[in-house]
C-alpha cells in the first residue's frame, strides 16, 4: 500500500523535502519500517541482524530513548540510500516480519506499527503535496478524480442536548494509548454543522476582509496573520487551487482546506458561530460509520464535496487543545514517547481526510497539529451553543 | 499604591526594558492611567480633553481597536515622558475621574480598571526584577524580610471524590470575564498537595539528572531545554537567588518559583505525580480565605515559606490550557479584547503570588502564560489520580 | 567637554539604547574614563585602586586582552550606576590624572585617551539622535542652528593628474596607528567633486526610481533594499528630517547625510560617476586646514550645506575596503586592539562631521564602518575618471 | 565535460542542495546551459525558441536584468525537470549553437560562456562534496587518488624587491572583465612562501590554541569562531577529512583546504607573518604556467600535495578586499551584472584549486568570496614584508 503511494515519484521526488514539519517520501518509507525492525524485529526475533547498522540513525524520527538521530531538517539531503535500497530494505524487513505474526503477544505492538504506517502513508501525500507545491512547474502526483459538480448544498444543524457523555476509545478493536482511558465528560447543549465549510463561503469570509478585520482573530493568530501576509487558504492562487493533480480550478462547493487553526477560529467568529469541542465532535460521532465518505483508496484524490457524514475531506479543527485524558499513562519504553510527550501547543482535529487510509479513522480518534499549521487537509465544521 | 511601588525607583530605573515580555516599570503607570482616561474619561465625560494627544499612541498596549501603537519591544527607549511628567499625568487623571464615580452604570467598568491596575502592580514588580537581575550590579528594588527559616515541612494530600462541580465565578463581586459563566464540569477522584514544592526539592531533581533526561521532558519543553541550555529555575546560581532585595542565599524550604510549565510539568512526572488542572485546584479552593497567604502588602517581598492555604507565595502551573469556558463571550467593545483574544497556546495558573495585591485574587481566577514564560512568580503544586 | 555634551540629558535619556551599535551616553561617559583608569591609572600609577570592583566588566568595549566583559546588546539595561555616580567617576579619575601628566612615556597613551574620548563625543551625539528618533515624541536634544538658506551651489570638479603620492601620517602631532606607516601609492588621474551631494539631489535619484532600480546597486546592497524596504535615507520623513533640533523642515540644499555605502555606491552609478578611493581623497586633502567646515562647536548642530573645503558636515564613503597601509603592525597589548583588529567587510570614510570635535580630523584620518550602517553623519563626494 | 562530471550522480544526487550557498548539481547543469540559450541563442539566432518558457525562471541565478527567478535557497526542490530531461536540453542547446560558432562577433560571448561552464564545473564538485558530507552515510562520489605520501617539505621564501608593476590580463586570450584594465601599481618589497601552508602546520595551530586566543582574530572572525563553535578546518573529523571519495585518513603533508579568511589570516598572524596582496601573488605569478600544478583532469581528485608552483591544490586568500581596478566598468547589458556588482564585502583569491578545470585559472583572476565562506577547496600561502 505504502510502496503503491511511492509509485508514481522518482528517486529524486522521493528525496526532497520542502520544510522542516515535512519528511521526504523515502524517509516516511524508511521510516514505518525502522519501526518494525526496532521495536519488533530488534527487540523480540533472536538472532536478527540489523539490515544496516548506519540506518537507524537516519530514520529514528523522534524517539529519545533509541538516541541520537539525524537532524530533522535534513532529512531532504538523503539522495543515498536510494528509493531502491529503502525498498529492498521494506521487503526484507517485511520477509522477517512473517516469523513474529503468530506471536499473540505481538500482536498490539505489531497494531501499533500498521497503524503507525497508515499514519504515514497520509503524510507522505502531504509532504509530496507540499514540495510540489514549491516547484514552479507545479508537477502532477496523481491525476485526480474531477470534482462532483454537485454544486451548493446548504447548510443545516444537528442539536444535542447536553449531558453526562463517554468519551474515548471502548474497544474492541486498535486505538492509540491518547484515546483513552475512557471516561465521562459533562457538555452542555450545542448544535454542530451538517458539513464542512465550502470555498465559497471562505471566498466570501476573505473577500470581506476577515484577513484585515484585527478582532476577528486571536492575539496569536493576528500576530500570524500579519508576519506572514496571509490572505488565503494555502495553496490557493486566483481561482485556482494547488492538488496532488497539480493546479485545478477551484470548487467552490467543495471543502475549504489547508487553514490553520488560527483561520478556523477567526472564520468561525465571523460567521457568528465557533468551533466544537472534541467532545462534542465525537459525541456527535459516536454511531456514525467512520469508513464512510471521501478518504483515500489508492489514489490520494484531492477532494471533491460530498461527505455525507462527519468523516472524511478534511480533518476538522476543535477548540479543546490537546491534553491527557483522566488517568492517561503512556505505555512503557520507547513506544511511549509516540503521543503523550506532545501534549502542550497543539489542537485536536477529529474526522478523517481525503488522504487518510479508510479504515484507520475512528469516532475517539485525536489527530494533533500546531495552529499554525496547514500542510494537512485541515477544514471546518461549526458549532454554536443550544 | 502603584505610585508607591515605584517610589524606589529612579526614572533610569522606571524606563528601562530587558525583554519584549516586560514593560518599563514607567509604561506600567502610564498604561493603567491610559486605560481610566480612553475607556472612562474620554468615552463618558462629556468635554474631556486628553492630557497629550500623542501619549494614547505610546500607552495602548494591545487593543486593535483603538488604532495602531508604539511597538511593544521598543517601550524601554521612552525616555521620555519623564517618569514626573507620568506621575503628573496620573494625578489629573485621577483628579477628573471624581466626576464619574458616582454613575452606577460606569461602575463595572471602573472595576475592571481598578483590577487592571492591580495585575499591572504586579507586572510592575516582576518587570523590575528582570530588569535588576540583568544588571551585573543586581540592584537592590527594597530590602526584603528574611527567609522565616521555618525549616522543612513535610507534604502531605487532600483528597477529593470527584463529581459533579461548580467552576467559574459565582459573584458577588468583580470578576474578569473569562472567569464565567459559571458552568457544571465531571471530574474524577483526585488528590491535591497541601504545600508548594520547594527549592530542596528542586535541587534534587536537578542533581539527580532531571534537566538531562529527555524522557521526562514533553517534546516542546526538551527543545526548549535544550535550546536554552536550561539547568535551573530562572534567577537561580550556586546556592543563591535573585530576588527584588538583590542576591540572596536561597532558602531551601520557601517554594520554587520562575519556573515554566515545561519545567513543572517534568518535575511533576520525576516525582511521580502530576499537575492539577484547573478544575480540580478551583474546586479545592472554593472555601478557602483568597486573601491570606504570602502575598503583596506594600513590599512586593520574597517568597518566604509558609503560606498555610492554597493562595499565595506563588501563581501555580496547571495543566490546563487557556480555552473559553462554555457560552463564554468576549464584552463587546474594546475591553472585549482583554482576555478572551488570548486563549490558544496558553496554560492557566491558580492561586496568588508574593506580588499579587492581597485582595485581587479569587478561587475562579484564571491567570494564563505560555509555557516558556518564567519571569512572574511561578511554581507547582503536585496532584494525583485517586 | 564631554560632560558639556551630556548637559541635556536626563538619567534616563543617558540610559537608554536604540540598537546594538548604539551605546547610552552614560555608557560613553564612563566607557572613555575606563580607558584612562585602566590604561594609565591601573597599569602605571602605583597604588591605584579602581574606583569600583565591578565597573571595568560593564566598561570595557571590546578589549579581548582585559577580559569578558557586558554584552554590548545589553548596555541599555544600565540603569545603575545612576549619571551622577559615572559624573563623580569621571571627576575622580580626572583628579588621578594629575599624577601622571608630566610623564613624558606616557604622553603618547594620554594622547591616545584624549582622542579615544572625542570619537566618544560623537558617538554620544549620533547614538543620542538615534535614540530620540526611535521616540514617536520626538525629543529636542538641543535647538540646531537654522540652515543657512545659501541655495543651490552648481558643483565643479577639481582635478588631480595623478602619479605617486603618499599616504599616511606625516607628522608632527597625534594619529591612530591605522594611519601609517606612510607609504607611497601610484594613483591614476582624476577629478573630485567639489562638495558634497545635496539633499535636492538625493530627492531626485529617489523620485527617479533609485531605490527600485536593480542594476544600479551592488549585489549586497539590492539584497539591503529590498529586506529592509529602503526608500530615502535614514531619519527622512515626508518633507522633513530628524535632527538633534528634533523634527525640521530638510533643506534640500544641505549635503544629504545618513546614507549607507551601498546608497552612496548606487547614487554615483546613477550620477554617472564614482566614490573616491581613500587615497584620492587624502591627497586632495593634504594641503588643506582640517579644522575648518562644519564640525562641533559645543552644540553638535545639524549640519547646514557650507563647508567650502574637504572636512566638515559628514563622513564621505569611499571605495576603499579599509585594510591595513604595507607594514602596518597594531600597538603590543591590549591598546593593539583599537584599530586593527576591524580590518575586514568595513570601508574608509574621509573628512569629518558636523558632530566630529573641531581640531580632531586630519586628512590622514580613516574612519570605518559596515556598508549597511548609517546612523552615523555619512554622506558622498563624487569622483571620477580622467 | 560537464556531463562527464556529473556522470557518477543519481537524479536523487543531482537534486539535493545542503545550503544556500551551493546549488544541485542539476541546476548547474541547467544553469551553464540556459546561459548559452539566453544570451546567444535567444538573443543572436533569428527564430529560436526556448526549449521551454518556464525554465529561464528556474535556471536564471542572479541577473536582474533577466527578471524574476527562482528563489537560490529553493534549488534543492526541484525534483522535476529530471536530469534526463536537463541533459536532453544541454543537448538540444548544444546543437543549435552550431549556427552560431562561425559568427565572429559572437565569439567574446561564447568564450565567456564556456569561461562560465568552466567555473560552475568547479562548483559542481564542491557543492557536491559539501552535500555528500552531510549525509552521515558520507557517500563516494569518486574514488579519489591516493596521497602521494611524499611527506613533509619545508617551505622557503622568494624575494620581490618592489617597485611599480603592472596588473590585470595583458592578452591576448580570454578574461573576465574584472581582470581589468591593466594598471600600475606600486607595492613594497615583499616575499612570498614557496608552498602553502599544510594539514600538519594547521593542525599545530589548533594544537596550540589558536581556536581560542582572541587576539590572534580580527574582530568578525572572532565572532564567527565563537558563534559556529569553529575548531577545525571545514570537513576535518578526528585524524580524518572528507573527500570526494569519502572519509579518509587525513594526509598531515598536504595543503590544508576549506578554511575561511578569518582562519588563513589568523593562521599567518599566530605564524609571524602575513597573507599576500592579490597584487604581490599576481606579480609572482606572472611568469609562471598557469595550468601547471594540481588541477582538476576528470576526476575532481583530493588535493595530494606537490604542486610545485603557484597555481594548484587550493585557491589562495588574499588580503586584498574584491574592488574595482581603476577605470574599470562593466559589460553593457545583462552580463555586466557577471563580476562588478559583487565588488563589496569579499576577499580576492589566486591560484587554482584541485578541482579548477585546467586552462580556466591565470595570473591575472580574481575569484572571490565572503570571508566565512570555506566550502570551496581554500587555502594559504604565506607572505612577509622585506
Amino acid at each position: 500500500m505504502t510502496e503503491a503511494l511511492a509509485a508514481p515519484l522518482s528517486d529524486a521526488d522521493a528525496t526532497i523535502q520542502s520544510m522542516p514539519d515535512a519528511s521526504p517520501a523515502k524517509w516516511h518509507l524508511a521510516h514505518t519500517t525502522w519501526f518494525f525492525e526496532t521495536f519488533l524485529l530488534r527487540d523480540h526475533l533472536d538472532g536478527y541482524r540489523l539490515h544496516d547498522a548506519a540506518w537507524p540513525f537516519l530514520f529514528n524520527s523522534y524517539y529519545e530513548a533509541e538516541g541520537p538521530r539525524h537532524t530533522r531538517a535534513s532529512r531532504g539531503l538523503l539522495s543515498r540510500p536510494t528509493l531502491d535500497e529503502v525498498r529492498d530494505y521494506r521487503a526484507r524487513v517485511d520477509a522477517a516480519m512473517d516469523a513474529l505474526l503468530d506471536r499473540p503477544e505481538l500482536a498490539p505492538l505489531i497494531e501499533l506499527g500498521l497503524a503507525h504506517e497508515q499514519q504515514h502513508q497520509e503524510l507522505l501525500l502531504t509532504d509530496m503535496k507540499h514540495a510540489f507545491a514549491h516547484n514552479p512547474l507545479g508537477p502532477v502526483y496523481a491525476p485526480g478524480p474531477p470534482g462532483n459538480g454537485a454544486g451548493p448544498r446548504a447548510a443545516g444543524w444537528r442539536d444535542h442536548p447536553g449531558g453526562i457523555v463517554e468519551i474515548g476509545h471502548r474497544g474492541p478493536g486498535f486505538a492509540f494509548d491518547n484515546e483513552g482511558p475512557r471516561h465521562r465528560v459533562l457538555i452542555e447543549p450545542f448544535a454542530l454543522a451538517d458539513r464542512l465549510v465550502t470555498n465559497r463561503e471562505w471566498a466570501q469570509f476573505a473577500e470581506e476582509g476577515g484577513y484585515r478585520a484585527a478582532t476577528l482573530w486571536l492575539s496569536d493568530g493576528w500576530t500570524w496573520v500579519q508576519q506572514e501576509c496571509r490572505k488565503a487558504p494555502l495553496y490557493w492562487r486566483d481561482g485556482e487551487e494547488f492538488t496532488l493533480g497539480g493546479w485545478r480550478e477551484r470548487d467552490p462547493d467543495a471543502p475549504v482546506a489547508h487553514i490553520s487553526y488560527y483561520e478556523a477560529d477567526a472564520f468561525a467568529t465571523w460567521a457568528g458561530a465557533r468551533l466544537p469541542t472534541e467532545h462534542e465532535w465525537e459525541t456527535m460521532a459516536a454511531n456514525e460509520d467512520s469508513s464512510a465518505g471521501n478518504q483515500l483508496d489508492g489514489a490520494g484524490a484531492a477532494h471533491p464535496s460530498g461527505s455525507a457524514g462527519l468523516f472524511g475531506d478534511c480533518w476538522q479543527w476543535t477548540r479543546s487543545a490537546y491534553l491527557p485524558y483522566p488517568r492517561f499513562r503512556p505505555a512503557d519504553g520507547a513506544v511511549g514517547e509516540y503521543n503523550g510527550k506532545f501534549m502542550s501547543g497543539q489542537f485536536v482535529l477529529k474526522g478523517a481526510s481525503c488522504a487518510t487510509p479508510r479504515g484507520h479513522a475512528r469516532a475517539s480518534y485525536r489527530n494533533f497539529f500546531y495552529p499554525h499549521q496547514r500542510w494537512q487537509f485541515t477544514g471546518l465544521r461549526l458549532a454554536k451553543d443550544l
